[in-house]
């Protein structure tokens, strides 16, 4: 069962290649084959020269290769000596069924490893002046998916409302609704929140303003976007950066609160 | 009050300098000054060839320099028109007071951005093989600090016990004590638990065991090092890697349970 090949499944970051680790691009440099996600920025690929390229990505639930499928084409990949990078937005392991694809790579006997990425979850609030804990405001942060509104309400069931900062993966399409889902559970409506839309790209863009706001769809978004959503008190500490390529000026000088979409 | 020198809050990663992001790199590279924290893996620094470095980190309640003497450090330089880095482990905003230093940076008129790091909340459990996250083991991932057991007992006392995955940061010292909080709050002592020390470096070590091994003290760890705990069934998960400079492949043949330090 010696296998020559190799699987390394990757994360790409938030979607500058500037935030790729240099591990990930060593490892785009010498792949063969790379398997890539729609989060992923396609700007990123450039540095897999050599390497065949596979958009195996799903978005908004259409699946463009089956989960099954995926790790398939590792595998016999990987069997057939060549180096595989398995490249997914953010970190591999924070909603990226990277863990499921580990372990089809463990069972079949194929060498693989894993490395790291810079999450979404931590960077797209970040990028946008938000640390996800503060001293005095906030000592926990809980990351979910809003992928699922069903899944979403009975995980964050599990909190305690108000209090955590609380980030919320894939779900700018559905951010209304799970707003809604949060005051039911007892969160105030006043809590401060945003949306950190394309983070770390050109398009980058933020939105402010409280939970209220969102569960009464005053968020104005583009749901084409990739976006993070971000509730709790660290959403309103301006902690604002005014640089090129960072966060907008105009947000801050819009005022914290309202759209700026 | 214009200012010609600019402040890069940049996270390091988790300490192997292949996990710093490009853009870390290139910040380091036309550093004039970089302050750096003890979690900051010296091999880190080699990129800062033209800069003076500074240590003003803290470890185990040691300030080496206050919070405020760091502030002052990094307005002052940044005034006389030099490129400061204020180098950190992990992600700058998560438990890394870079919340506090973009406040102070901000309120004294000075350029800064933020560079996202791959923090070890998240890159700790993966190169030890353990998601974060997992379709049907967890739906989501709570991030606190073990630095102040009451702050500890307080921040978890507000999640529903069991279900979520809790990753504890700076509580490698106190794990038995932040243990036994879990389980007088109603954790399982039968939850899977793990310890991954000094995550990314030569001395990567990984504990796996129950949190009831944990609370009884019977995760023999070295406190030396830098770890991080994980809480929850994901760390039972066994997506473990086989492969150079990753987790070692003695943990693996070692069975999951019990110690290997």
């Amino acid at each position: 069962m010696a296998v020559a090949g190799h699987v390394s499944i990757v994360g790409a970051g938030p979607g500058d290649p500037s935030l790729l680790t240099r591990r990930a691009v060593a490892r785009l440099r010498t792949a063969d084959l790379v398997l890539y996600d729609a989060l992923v920025d396609v700007v990123v690929l450039r540095f897999a020269r050599r390497a065949q390229k596979f958009y195996v990505g799903k978005r908004a639930g259409r699946h463009a290769v089956s989960q099954d499928a995926i790790h398939t084409l590792m595998i016999r990949a990987a069997r057939k000596g060549k180096r595989v990078v398995r490249l997914k937005g953010g970190d591999p392991f924070v909603f990226g069924r990277g863990g499921e694809e580990a372990l089809a790579l463990r069972a079949a006997g194929v060498s693989f490893d894993i490395v790291p990425g810079v999450t979404n979850a931590v960077a797209a609030p970040g990028l946008a002046g938000i640390p996800v804990t503060h001293r005095g405001t906030s000592s926990g942060v809980v990351i979910v998916s809003g992928h699922d509104e069903a899944a979403f309400a009975s995980t964050v069931g599990r909190l305690a409302p108000n209090g955590l900062t609380l980030v919320i993966l894939m779900g700018i399409g559905r951010s209304a609704g799970l707003a809604g889902r949060l005051v039911d559970l007892g969160w105030s409506r006043a809590t401060p929140a945003a949306i950190v839309a394309d983070a770390s790209l050109p398009s980058q863009r933020t939105w402010y303003g409280t939970l209220g706001d969102l569960a009464s769809s005053r968020a104005d978004l583009d749901v084409a976007q990739a976006g993070t959503i971000v509730v709790g008190a660290v959403a309103a500490l301006q902690c604002r950066v005014g640089r090129e390529g960072q966060e907008a000026n105009t947000a801050a000088r819009a005022g914290n609160m309202g759209r700026t979409f």
